[in-house]
């Protein structure tokens, strides 16, 4: 038996949630209510305004009890604001946020181009609302920002550009390759299988169970959104300078699971980081080099990412799989080589609806709030 | 700010799994891993001794790490011990556990039966090897046993006989109707379907993927050795009484999905407690008499559970799905009344791994340690 | 080598489907493009008027190539019209058929009453707009009304009305014990789980992928429409008279899977089909007079179906599964019997779809054409 | 009315199937039952003999009963033998068939690589047994070697090497594009999901249901055998000459899905069929000449599969998918650019167990027994 002292500051935070009966808003019901700094929520709903969340989702039963009202009435009543809503919807709120002096993480496109109005507008089809508010924002990947989301909530109420689902897998798949300088010139690509839940809550044919189940099936080939977050990101990590930038080709699947996005990146080494196999025109099975180069490569991954709460770079051997990570806030990633050994490929694998959205926006919370990083998070993923 | 000032009995309680690597025991490691009151693990694996758990399921890296070593290694190290094995092989873990002075948690069908050899052994096909430790132990149902669970604990160490998957989900699904004398003489049944995980970690032909993959299909039927748990659990209910006992004709189905069992059970209603439809030849559309009817039954329903803190039973008008449940503790149960409002008709919703198996034998441990019931049982159920 | 000679009737027939891009449309559209006796379809859609059922459902490029039109084009343009429409909107194309002199083959409840006008008004909701159509048309389930069907189609234009998905695997597997008199007073009760496509092909909540995949439940308790169809085939197949008629529940659940109806049907044997096990408070395992009795009944259920070809009685010991008959017109029944020997547990498996159907229909066809009964029907079930 | 008079041919062609209990043995089954010009069937099973076909597959009751015998008998009663074995065992048996003067069509990878044994020995750990049987082998990718399949069986009895899953797939995406010099210098990457029957009927731990159900994952990263067999093809192809040949990448996945390969496959274009983009460091939406260069590469593509019975290449805005060539022998293709214009995407989407095997065979078989090449896949593959 012991005694234990414990002093902590009570300081009744509040969270707010417009768009919470979407998806990720539901999400992010979920992960704050078991939040150990959050007493308590506030939810609001255009398209169910008046009802209640456990009406809505039974699942909560018991566990949650709030009802749905307006926005205002939750910006009123918050500490912290987050927003789930269509892009382009979301900067009042964002505005009414910086007045009342409370941050605003917003899982929406708005706020993750920055200063960029030019690239979000081309791909987004409208103009910022609020140019000025990108003075407060930031963009919210900590294994990117950290000291960034730090020093910007250090200054005031901050907003976070809580970045996109496959920007999130796709960025922290190849982040070490590009600082370290391992990647040189060519195309990089990116082939991403998605789970169904990131096509949202409203039932659509494409998501219908009969059209979706027991089928694989790209989408948006060469045209979707997060093409220009993710050549961004990868700009922002590279070491080796390319006149171009790096050259991205990204392409969504739609795959029949739940949740989880498993990226397939692969990556053009620089010559002194490919595996020295002797060039052939004939195909030949991989060598021992290739084993020796994969685990060179490994190291610096591991190494990068020693002190990232949740990217786990797996054991050589072990590769990622999107049933690992559900429902935690992890980003899995194993890496490979190619039996040229000249091409990088790393598998990444996230849940696209926690790492993918409601968890990193719980993290960029954490993170400017002081609290632990991993607070609300420490879910250990179910082995099925 | 405010100063808040615990005195807590600091245990270091170590939690020993046997059988860690199958399904029930990992599902266990993820559990307890997050039970505030375990501060340590030990397991056992045959087939993976000297092996380490979170390489046999990467899920768990970085969450858990934990070498497997022998049963005699996890039961010296242990407080508390979970054996998670086979049916007729754990009984002498449960004399050493007992000579030791700790409680043994037992998922297997041993001790389910208590004193009642005749009907374990007719239907498992063995003796028991250790008769007398049944002075010891008690079924782990708490919605049916608490006191007693409790009341043995309080006495000395104890063994739990942790209810089968199926058992517990009919059970729950019927016991106010059986305790209130809602249940009239006449055949139960139970129509239950449950995920691809209750076969276990096993690979066998009928959990290959491509054979149960979009397929429904019954089996055992009419001879599934929950039957006579399920009957046992009716019996000792069953407030009307009935010469036979409780009829019962118990049909499991094979669903694909991964977690959870939806029971459909049909029971008939006394006299009084029917709905006064007009008897007819020709079927007609439900009448207004069953909608009061269901409501009182549905409020009888709620009385009986109002204290439970895993049982829900939804508002009327919502009905049980094992989605809603998945990966928690609770038995969600919805109430209707057939057209000629005669037999109550109950769904019954549990994760069968957690409320099933692991998260029933941790609600047990909590019970008989003094822990609040729910300890390490909080996690809501996701919406998707 | 040798030579054969063939002298056939060359009808050039048209098939006409109104309601083609319905998910039991377009199944028609399937099954009649491989028609040995159909040699060209005309098609009409409401909704997609002009537009090109290939467009609309990819999977049948380069196979079929087919123009949607108007209902009056379709009907002028066939010899056999089949209606796959909302219930109540087709009896003036039935109509219209009868005045042309060709054949209306109805998937809707419209026809399926006959001239129990209250029973369905009271169950669907609306009278009858053209009620004397009746005396031309039957229920055209051809295990029950085969030669009914070919007696009234003999007499001139007739109009099928092809039964319910449900009703089809629930009356084909109790007809055998109905009819021979196995089933005394009781309650029947058939606990049922289809696939998702029969929720249809418009996108709703409850079939959305992430809403109903890795779940199951039940929906329409006690309340189902399906309910008096099946009551009103079982009355008309009961050998042993009962004054209230059979008694009858009927739940059905939706399963994670695309089609498929897996029907689980409990019958109450009268005393002497019964197995002669010794009564007892104790449940114990299955007796040696369980699997003798279970014989004779399967031998009953093998010699009534002897002469159908869609209806396969599996070997003992085999169990129905929806995957062994997907895709095909078979229906699969298991004979099992409970462990008292007083129910008889059958299981019964069809594709929702095709002998829930467009197969069923086309079945019709064939009957009141003259045809093979298995024209266009023949495909082998794959196994995976 | 009218006569027809038909004078035929009646063979009464026996074919043999070894290795019939398998999944590719039984899709042959299936298929075969079916074809118009097989009269007859013969099974053999190491590992069932004795046993009947219709025990071990259900979903075959009624329509195919064979038992299952030793495969010199199957060899000794049949016209053309299939043989689905593992890699390295059939070649006696081929041997037997020449011998006899009957085909073998060799579902294995035995005779892919024709003489180049280095390449075969190299990544299947195995020489020939009977090199000299290359001299009467050919690889049976219909699209590729259509004239020398027929060249070969003109001049006596056939070996063939029919294609691998992924192979097929990938090839036939890529041909066009190869072929008629799209294709400049650069890396090939084909990246694919294969459904679970591709890890073929015995149960494993990776396709355990609760394993790869709701998870997608890759494996044997640039290391699978499928590799030199796609450079093989692809170079066999490709019109623009590269020193090294075709630099390739391949990646296969397994996603929770029955059947179907969904490969998405990029090429660099030479310079002439580049979409001219303006080069710019910033990431834009696609350009108009994004959608008129592809346009043209569609037309390049529809022009050389113009007279190819099985593939599809879709109209302009519709994307491959695996559902929609579900238990068919198709192999639909759609060509997409990417928004830089400098690569060809193109999506291909195959059953895996049909073109990917057993239909392939089928359609092998066609070929040299001059027979109609659709005959036996004919049929329209169901639209969900």
């Amino acid at each position: 038996m012991s005694i234990v002292l414990i002093i902590e500051e009570v300081d009744d935070m509040i969270a707010g949630i417009i768009g919470a009966t979407g998806y990720a808003g539901v999400e992010l019901v979920r992960l704050l209510s078991g939040h150990p700094e959050i007493k308590g929520l506030a939810l609001a709903s255009v398209s169910y305004e008046g009802d209640r969340i456990e009406h809505i989702y039974p699942n909560l039963l018991g566990k949650v009890s709030a009802s749905l009202t307006k926005v205002e009435t939750v910006i009123a009543a918050s500490d912290v604001v987050f927003a789930s809503l269509p892009h382009g919807v979301g900067e009042p709120y964002a505005q009414a946020c910086m007045d009342k002096g409370i941050p605003f993480i917003d899982l929406s496109a708005d706020f993750r181009f920055g200063d960029d109005e030019a690239t979000f507008s081309a791909w987004y089809g409208k103009p910022y609302q609020y140019p000025g508010l990108r003075r407060q924002s930031v963009y919210g990947l900590p294994e990117l920002n950290r000291s960034r989301i730090k020093a910007l909530a250090a200054s005031g109420p901050v907003i976070i550009g809580n970045p996109g689902c496959y920007p999130t897998g796709a960025s922290l798949g190849a982040f070490p390759a590009l600082a370290k300088g391992l990647v040189g010139p060519g195309l990089i690509i990116v082939d991403a299988a998605s789970g169904v839940t990131g096509g949202g809550r409203e039932p659509a044919r494409a998501f219908h169970y009969p059209e979706c189940a027991d089928s694989v099936s790209p989408y948006k080939v060469g045209s979707h959104r997060h093409t220009p977050e993710i050549i961004r990101n990868y700009q922002a990590m590279l070491k080796v300078e390319q006149p171009e930038g790096p050259q991205l080709i990204f392409t969504p699947h739609l795959a029949p699971m739940n949740r989880g996005i498993l990226s397939t990146i692969y990556l053009p080494l620089v010559d002194t980081w490919q595996a020295a196999v002797p060039r052939s025109p004939a195909p030949r099975p991989p060598a021992r080099e290739i084993e020796e180069k994969t685990r060179e490569i490994w190291e610096c991954y591991t190494e990068f990412y020693q002190d990232e709460p949740f990217v786990r770079v797996l054991p050589l051997g072990s590769i990622a799989a999107t049933s690992r990570v559900r429902q935690s806030n992890f980003c899995d990633l194993s890496v490979h080589l190619d039996q040229s050994g000249r091409t990088l490929i790393v598998a990444s694998a996230i849940d696209n609806m926690v790492k993918g959205a409601a968890g990193q926006a719980v993290q960029n919370m954490n993170i400017i709030s002081g609290f632990d990083e991993t607070a609300g998070l420490t879910a250990i993923p179910a082995s099925f």
